[in-house]
């Protein structure tokens, strides 16, 4: 696909100045600020919309991290394309790095605890403010699916097509690899509790974690594709000493270090938190009655080396909504990519989506 | 099986306290101490030994962790059963505790680096001291495995019977994981190279790996069946707060920190870097060349559920020894216990091992 030229429109919306946001958890927040990006533009019926939700370390510029998907199936003289950045994220939404007003201080990890619920209110509030009232279609992958998934339940009338790519309620595993990278974070001796300097971040900690994702989002026959047993493409020997790394080691702290110029350790807690929490029971009296409640056409994708999201977990809840009577597809990429095919596969996952937008 | 009872003679054996003992990569070490345990009796004719190779944390004595196999596989009314501590590691062979008479300090990171092919070769030299020519057989697991594998290699007239459960080299996958696990335990504010006091070992970034370690033993299969997605049994709510855990969290912290009270987090360096360098072809023209010297008859094991040292792996290096002409099986324990299985399994281990060491 070539580069597409994607215009963007940023804003941001601040819905909670006066009252509190009370969070899923109990906590609350006040003021509350979105950042969110416009692609297209808004048509006079206001029914063209598209929601993207974005994963963990994503944004609301859609068009930085889905650049394939923009002209072929977001089609910017027909779309409009909005993205929104979740709470407790460090790209523009309101923060662990903010200022606490109660305090005076930076939350970190008085951060209050936020849900995949919250953000889906909360984007609804947003939608409320630019009098859009009905999705066309929401639509992400990872957490970014989580969120797809609670706007079809939260907002059933305002959802007409919703679409998970690798997302379900996490298993044991999943959480357990969450938990590691929270520990990572914990363990470096700049964490305190979140309250850093901008200059004094937990940035070794932050990398360790990321490392440990990288491992969760690929899989391992991309890994053997890839690297293989080499040493670092740098030259290094690692029979030669104990600092020296295989190709694989040498990646995989390339890629921790440079996250961690991007992102922050604090709302990297927050987040895989709040994916650890996805469950879509959580306020309903049970899985069920949860997913009776959408109307929207829901398609779910799996990735077949995924296992972060196993497609086994991915099919399986699509089954568990056709069971509560909802118009469900589940549909597998095939891919050796693992869980991050769905930001590396976008022909493949093109052609699911247009089928599905285009209906 | 009923619980054993396991009579253990343990020594030290020092072999190279006038003469300094070269090390495969470069390094070298004067003296070296191995400590080893031998169970049941050197036959007059000195040929019922089996040496069996301990895993990552294991120690010379094979009844601590693998006490299911005494009795009805290791029959100490027949078999004269020897355990070598490796060195690098903290349980009484040389190790990076240990002082470096160099500079009168604890080794810590400078401790030379160690590989399979050294373990095997001192092995050698205190089997020869003990006056044992010939091996019934070699066996072990995982890091064992690597051993039983690389005596058949290095030694091929001694090694009758060569068996490995889940060992193979590690794929790219394998290292990536030894690799975060390091880094975990380099990333504690108490590492200091190695130099710390007993008291102030790096314990954090310890367990971390350790933590990282369990969850590539097990299964996700076997996390979902004990774990699922339950809030940690002391009654914690991971929708209350950042720090109250799912279950499985929680086991993984109870590990982590378990094993700081048992294992040195140096030694757990220089052994994991010893894993990742494991190949057969190390020192030899090449794999074939190496494979091709083998003359014992080989069993390698496969789990089915592992992960680290997938089945497949262990298959492939069994078809690999085939076509050097070697007399190797594969066999495959159907489990979920995952890498574990080598000692999660002893049953359908034993009938595996019984049916060799009775040939």
């Amino acid at each position: 696909m070539p580069d597409p030229i994607i215009p963007s429109y940023e804003g941001d919306f601040v819905f909670a100045e006066d009252r509190r946001f009370q969070l899923f958890s109990g906590g609350k927040l006040q003021p509350v600020r979105l950042r969110y990006a416009i692609y297209g533009k808004l048509n006079e019926r206001r029914d063209n919309v598209i929601l993207v939700c974005h994963a963990l370390t994503g944004s609301a510029r859609v068009g930085d991290w889905w650049p394939q998907l923009f002209g072929d199936v977001f089609n910017l003289e027909r779309d409009c394309i909005v993205g929104i950045n979740i709470i407790g994220s460090c790209y523009g939404s309101t923060g662990p790095r903010d200022i606490n007003p109660e305090t005076g201080e930076v939350f970190g990890a008085d951060f209050p605890l936020v849900t995949v619920r919250d953000w889906t209110r909360s984007q609804a509030l947003l939608l409320d403010h630019l009098k859009i009232d009905k999705l066309r279609a929401v639509i992400g992958g990872s957490i970014g699916g989580m969120q797809a998934i609670q706007w079809a339940i939260d907002f059933p009338e305002r959802v007409e097509r919703c679409i998970g790519v690798g997302a379900a309620p996490l298993t044991a595993m999943g959480l357990a690899l969450n938990h590691l990278q929270r520990l990572a974070i914990r363990t470096d001796k700049h964490w305190h509790d979140g309250r850093y300097e901008d200059d004094l971040a937990p940035k070794e900690g932050l990398a360790l974690a990321r490392a440990i994702a990288m491992i969760s989002y690929k899989s391992a026959e991309l890994l053997t594709e890839r690297f293989t047993r080499k040493p670092n493409r740098n030259g290094e020997n690692p029979l030669r000493s104990l600092n020296e790394r295989y190709d694989v080691a040498g990646y995989l702290d390339y890629q921790g270090q440079g996250f961690t110029r991007r992102f922050d350790a604090s709302s990297y807690l927050m987040i895989t938190k709040a994916m650890d929490n996805f469950d879509p029971a959580l306020g309903y009296p049970s899985e069920e009655a949860a997913l009776a409640r959408i109307r929207a056409r829901v398609l779910l994708i799996g990735i077949s080396s995924d296992w972060l999201f196993p497609a086994v977990e991915v099919k399986a809840l699509s089954r568990r909504m056709r069971d509560s009577k909802v118009d469900a597809e589940y549909a597998e990429i095939e891919s050796s990519h693992g869980h991050d095919g769905f930001l590396a596969e976008p022909q493949k996952l093109a052609s699911l989506l247009n089928a599905i937008l285009r209906s």
